[in-house]
């Protein structure tokens, strides 16, 4: 099968390599559908994070059961699945409390090994093998209407983990959120806190065509302004107080830094952007403020459930951070388009 | 009147000072029936934080209001009053959402200025001038008994503070919950976990008196090591499993990394430990494990109105916490007993 590589740096290639096969009783294989590239792809692609030796990539995938072990016995090739982009047995103490991405069983697809020792193989490929399968895996009845794969597939990481923001954060009805970032987690976020109510969004974003779809997705407000300006813009659209809520959809010290300073005392920080470097938070002015923080690593199998219907519904069109759709083939002008911001978020079809 | 002063570490003296007057019109002047020796207040006593001038001391009192002026129309000479350990205007942001300690007017007694300008006394003293008094003093309904007086001490701070580190852990019903620090905080954290109606309550201490106390506190389990042995401990008495929730009641880098630790995926650490040094929080760690930390400065006087009724109708006695009551000239032997562990808390009397 054809399987998108990384070699180093810049160095993506779409290659030959082995399909995929059943290996636990537990295991399913899916043939991919549609799969995207995820903002922290770029790390190694940007070589902030090293690549010491080459490995498939990619983690988010819907698709199509092919084959299932003789233990998976809720799941049939054929059946429509959406993957989240770690797998989780389903029954550990993490799992009995929906948080599946602490899983202690938990594995993330792309190119290591997983929690029993098999290779697991990256997502933006033509097949992809799913340990604990049944637990993993969530079926969408079918027929699936193929202009619904975009946004079926951003409940695989990108929807679901700006979803986890606004949730950490606590956003609900008459809350006011600052959502910090504008890539497609950050908008995925602002379409996550209009969903959950919240009374104002303000998208902090520079680009245009990030700012509209912000809008589109439930902003109330844009602010293109940074660090202390960034926070005296806010103060001014929010009659001189600061937000209930921040969501952290970044990753740097600096984006944690601005969410930090956005609330108020007593307020949630939700984040959810990964954290680049070895970043730690100050003690003492949380203290101070009474700041609570969330957030991590997304469950997305757990939220799955939760969301699926308004997709399926078309209530939500989250699917819309997909700016630009290529073939798996072109996988390398997918990394490069986005890493100059080219596009937001790239959906690859094999 | 006589105020403790503190003039160097290990320099505790009680000296005659002006009695303190009103200032402002939004200004009462309240005469001390009872005040304490705070764990934070051993801070500059043990030289860990520093003391440049000499300075009155003391942030926790009970009293009898002495005279008011003319904009404090709810209060009169003679009511009974709790001073929450930081004094709030009752009409900014932070104050509007229940977060007093965080009030843009906050104050704490102790020898500084407030957020006035004018000098705000300690409370280790026979009177204290407490700004925005209509806001900050909450008037107990009298005649008040005297055996209530340390129990009604403590929700000006170290209940109220115990509280606060349960609420922001989201303790309730079905929940465990493990208490890092068997201070005088961490047996109210306990105290407080139990009438959230934690399921249970495993307190880590070493001391056998603490120990006692905090299973008449409503504590299930003792875990007497720390680090991996407490965490294998804890591991133990959950049948394998990690706690949902994990109080953190002493301030340093060692006690918040054990209560991180002892904590599931997706669990909660509410912290009320004064940050000793500059400690800040692991990200990389909090992300992978989906851990929520809240906490900080507690707002006492939001919590006194929930805490009171409990306290008068002796459902809960959190003045047990003080196992020693000396005559306020003997302030000095106060610090010593604490700094010296020979007693949890002293309350001294005027």
């Amino acid at each position: 099968m054809r399987a998108t590589v990384i070699h180093a740096p810049r160095d993506i290639r779409v290659e030959e390599r082995d399909t995929p096969v059943l290996i636990e009783p537990t295991d399913a294989v899916v043939k991919v559908t549609a799969s995207c590239v995820c903002g922290s792809d770029l790390w190694p692609y940007r070589g902030v994070r090293g690549t010491e030796q080459a490995h498939t990539i990619g983690h988010e995938f819907v698709g199509v059961v092919e084959s299932v072990g003789a233990e998976v016995t809720d799941l049939a090739a054929g059946d429509f699945v959406i993957a989240p982009f770690t797998t989780n047995d389903g029954t550990c103490q993490a799992c009995a409390h929906g948080m599946t991405s602490g899983c202690e069983h938990s594995s993330i697809f792309g190119g290591t090994t997983d929690a029993y020792g098999h290779p697991i193989g990256g997502a933006q490929s033509e097949y992809v093998r799913v340990p604990d399968a049944a637990a993993t895996l969530v079926k969408v009845p079918g027929p699936v209407d193929d202009d619904l794969v975009p946004s079926l597939l951003t409940l695989s990481d990108v929807f679901s983990t700006g979803h986890h923001a606004a949730v950490s954060a606590e956003v609900g009805p008459g809350k006011t959120v600052v959502v910090v970032g504008d890539g497609a987690v950050g908008l995925s976020a602002v379409l996550a806190a209009s969903r959950l109510g919240a009374e104002r969004i303000i998208a902090m974003s520079r680009h245009a065509d990030r700012q509209a779809l912000a809008r589109e997705f439930g902003a109330t407000d844009i602010v293109e302004t940074r660090g202390d300006e960034g926070i005296a813009a806010v103060r001014e659209l929010l009659g001189g107080e600061l937000a209930d809520c921040a969501l952290e959809a970044v990753g740097t010290a600096e984006s944690m830094d601005q969410a930090l300073r956005v609330v108020r005392p007593g307020g949630n920080v939700g984040y959810v952007g990964v954290p680049a470097g070895d970043p730690e938070l100050p003690m003492p002015f949380l203290f101070a403020k009474n700041i609570t923080v969330g957030g991590g690593m997304a469950p997305a199998r757990a939220y799955i459930e939760e969301l699926l219907p308004d997709v399926l519904s078309r209530t939500i069109e989250p699917g819309r951070v997909f700016d630009l759709e290529l073939p798996l083939d072109q996988a390398a002008e997918a990394y490069a388009a986005m890493d100059e911001r080219r596009a937001i978020k790239v959906l690859l079809r094999p």
